[in-house]
């Protein structure tokens, strides 16, 4: 019966996620001197980075190329048997690539797309961080020492996917993969945006209409500081050394995450995220829908001005037209 | 094979707790008043709590009594079908007691022990709060308008149990109820403290060991504000107004949580959370073990000064000894 | 010698400022529930106000009115001698009016018009607060315990009028009273804003110019919290109570003070103050001066999205047109 | 007629401090990598150093020397005459030294000592920090850029001397530099501390006993970050490195200040300040004073735990006894 159809605890967080940059070194530079990340490894094209409270060897890799956006999203499953699990499920949908050997910091992975496009991959096998004895902290469930550069984020939270068609991308998650729908904004019964997630997390994935119906861009990709303060700390370093804040601190009414928007030399938007918004334990969740009519100034900014019309319309790779704008500004 | 034992998903969250109180009213008031919470019943010798995101009819019940203390701890199960599962568990252990028809705010629930005799129950069925119009936030997300009186907290967050045998409770609450170990505090092998959980919070519930063995008795109940300079306005408040701060605001090792304890009139410690310490997704998560010698100055306080020696020797119901020490105090 | 001239230090601060409101109630309510003030009296039309960190009987004096505004600015001497050399120098210009016997909460004082015709006072004697025993805090710097309804402010800070010549109206605080220009908004050589203080503070007050020319209008009222994240507690209150949010928590670029603009019942605009800005201590300080065109993005909002046209437009009284407008949304 | 004698406002600022340290490298990466200081100068024996907001060429000046301490304290007149009064009220008391010609980043100077031996100099002419065109701010009233390492503090803010004789070191502060008396320590109507400032703020010095009755030690050397949340900050990252953290965060009685001190590698104490305090700018401010039975609790930590036992009573240069003590520590 379907109502008393248990949930899914296959999936179990967000393990790491590729990011393409025109600029490697500048996009490396970024993440390091401002938000406190460490090299873990370089490989011919690409650069593997972690948060100083990431315990994996890695959660982001930022790989050359010619235009920004995602390279991969890659998920943890909670046990090999979840694994095999899921990727049954997987082929069946007709999405499924193959298996990968793995990659620096972890095993074999099994590569997918969502429907519409965006590459992924699930895997069990991670290696964890290293840590040298002189970066080892007295803070035992830290995996390695506060950096002294930057305002250094502590760990990898969630990505924002745009789509042409957020319904579709949502229920795949669901279905297939055991994703629970926590808030959605719809628009006369059309889905605008889905939040969802495997954790108590509001989300660990969200998906937004793409306004051209574009496929397979990124909206944002965040890290997370926990500390309201330290966005406006960071905030204030960046404005002084000319990165771009799309989005100054401000509270999100949909999450009550509070959040900022920059974007990285590259090209990406990168959020950061200053508190946990909130946590849902209730097993038998409702989820929030927001009419489209309401978000504006409660879903969007619950305590805050207006988001630019760039947030809610601009993924990358950008379109041709869009290049061309930012170019002449 | 063991290795690859799968994880138990059943228990959720923690759903609600009863404290037990000497001075019923002023418990209540220290509630409301300060932390700025909402009576949403009362009954013979009880009184029903909410704070005001907290999405059920209640999740904390004050009762009158000759002494401070807990009463219950009520867990909710992920689906009706884990509530079936967990009881069997139970009854096979010989620590169950029987099903209840319910109380204010849930339906039926199993009551049980654990192997110290803290009185607990399981349920299914719970009262969501039926917020007036008038109450109702534009923030869908949350239950009901944040409160004009007190710094008001935001919700439950966990309970931390003295026992005189941590370790039996410990594995009683992962083989029975299906949680896991994150971090724990051992002297030569000795267990002497546990964090625990079924979320991706550290804890839903901590043992700590009692000096002398006592049994059933209560070190605080902790409720959630997300901020961490709320607990510096909170502790203005509460100096000013003669409520006694047993720890003032404090960065704990285990748990990375920004904590402050008090004691409300009644007696009984209440722990005040400002922030969501760390989160843990990793499905293998490897528990943080803790050698007691390497506890203070690291693993209590991180960044604060040491704890009194009452909060690390004194429950409630305090024994007669202790009782006749506050009273000369 | 121009050049070796010394500073006048006659002025001491800004002592307490008198509201104009169509809705007196309502404002009062405002001022006490949400932003915890005391009532300490009432006269026929008038009901006067302190905060818990205000030394003096009151500080805010809200007056019964058609339209909303300023009823006068006080200021106090730092001595009786410079209170009458300041009343000898103001007799100079024109625009002294007399001494008027005093009020509620201070003695004799000296009233007078800047050239813009804003009604102001000068006064050596003031009453302290008379603390109830029942209210002392055991912080002796402390005038009364920290109320526990709203987000409590703790003093008053400054005072912005909208002017239809800035310059002329900073020329006689600066000549007359002895202020000191701290910073400055040009526009091809014309004085758009400035402001002045005679503390270490940026400014106890600052002059803005009204678009229209219009003469004696009130841009707004600031208290002072001195905790950054105060301003999102009390804007997630008012927000939840349907208080107007002109400008969200936001830090100007000038004055570096982390800011908040929200409008009280009887339509004034109220600045909330949540750090201490920078402080000036060079007896030589060297006025900042903005060229208008470098202010959007750097001295309004250094990190903040644009203020919205009102807060540049808009004083007490509305003009007609204005009030029309507001009327319909 | 000496009720009302008027105020002297011949003094304007704490200028500079040099700080004598055994260890002058491991001294200078602790200001630079952890607090985000930058060296502006080197001669033979010391490094000049200044914080982002610091105005002038340097605010810091470390001197190598055998033992740690206070080499002088350097204030700021208001004006070249408050100069040339302030020198002939030093010549009188029979403290004055007499005129040094200069030194980087200041004119001449008149040296003299304090009661207890301090030497201190009193200075107009200043070189204001003349900063690259790359590392300018668009922040007007902000001389440089933030920089990008350690938690960087903003700006000089005072300095706490231990003393043989608080009462006349305070008298002579007060008699022949002007400084008004803000708060006081007295036990049995002996002085024990004084808090005392020529600006709005609590203090520019504060004078506390040494238990010893020892001469010319220094207590504690403040930098300013305004943030509250900023001393977790820089807390967790000296944790973490190992830098002795002797009080954590907390708040202040006397002076509400949110404080935390550490011991710089060299032996000094620093405090590190975390809001404003309160401000005064009542110019009859009645000094607050303090029965030393009311301090515990109250006036050393209103919000915190009690201090330790070494913040009362050490000083630098240790006496041989601490010395000892701390090597074997």
């Amino acid at each position: 019966m379907t109502l008393n159809q248990e949930q899914i605890f296959d999936v179990a967080q967000l393990a790491h996620v590729e990011l393409l940059s025109p600029k490697l070194e500048q996009s490396v530079e970024f993440f390091t001197k401002f938000l406190g990340m460490e090299v873990t490894a370089r490989s011919e094209k690409s650069v593997y980075l972690r948060a100083y409270e990431d315990f994996y060897h890695n959660t982001l890799i930022i790989t050359e190329s010619d235009q920004a956006g995602v390279g991969h999203v890659a998920w943890r499953a909670t046990s090999p048997q979840a694994l095999e699990r899921r990727v049954n499920e997987i082929e069946k949908t007709g999405l499924g690539i193959g298996w990968i050997e793995g990659d620096i910091g972890h095993g074999k992975a099994y590569r997918f797309t969502n429907p519409d496009g965006h590459l992924m991959e699930i895997l069990w096998e991670v290696d964890y961080y290293d840590v040298e004895e002189s970066q080892r902290s007295k803070l035992l469930n830290r995996p390695s020492k506060r950096p002294a550069n930057g305002v250094p984020v502590r760990r990898l939270d969630h990505i924002n996917l745009m789509t042409s068609n957020p319904k579709a991308d949502t229920d795949f998650m669901i279905d297939t993969l055991g994703f629970r729908l926590r808030e959605q904004i719809q628009d006369n019964g059309h889905v605008l945006g889905s939040w969802i997630s495997v954790s108590n997390l509001v989300h660990e994935i969200a998906y937004m209409q793409e306004p051209n119906a574009a496929k397979g861009k990124l909206h944002h990709l965040c890290y997370w500081y926990g500390v309201p303060q330290n966005l406006y700390d960071v905030a204030d370093l960046l404005k002084d050394h000319d990165v771009k804040i799309e989005v100054p601190p401000n509270k999100h009414g949909i999450s009550q995450a509070f959040c900022m928007y920059v974007h990285e030399p590259g090209g990406n938007r990168i959020e950061l995220f200053g508190d946990t918004g909130y946590i849902i334990t209730d097993p038998a969740w409702k989820p929030v829908i927001w009419d489209m009519k309401d978000v504006p100034g409660n879903g969007d900014t619950w305590i805050g001005t207006d988001f630019p019309e760039s947030w809610w319309t601009q993924g990358t790779p950008l379109t041709s037209n869009e290049a061309v704008k930012e170019e002449v500004l």
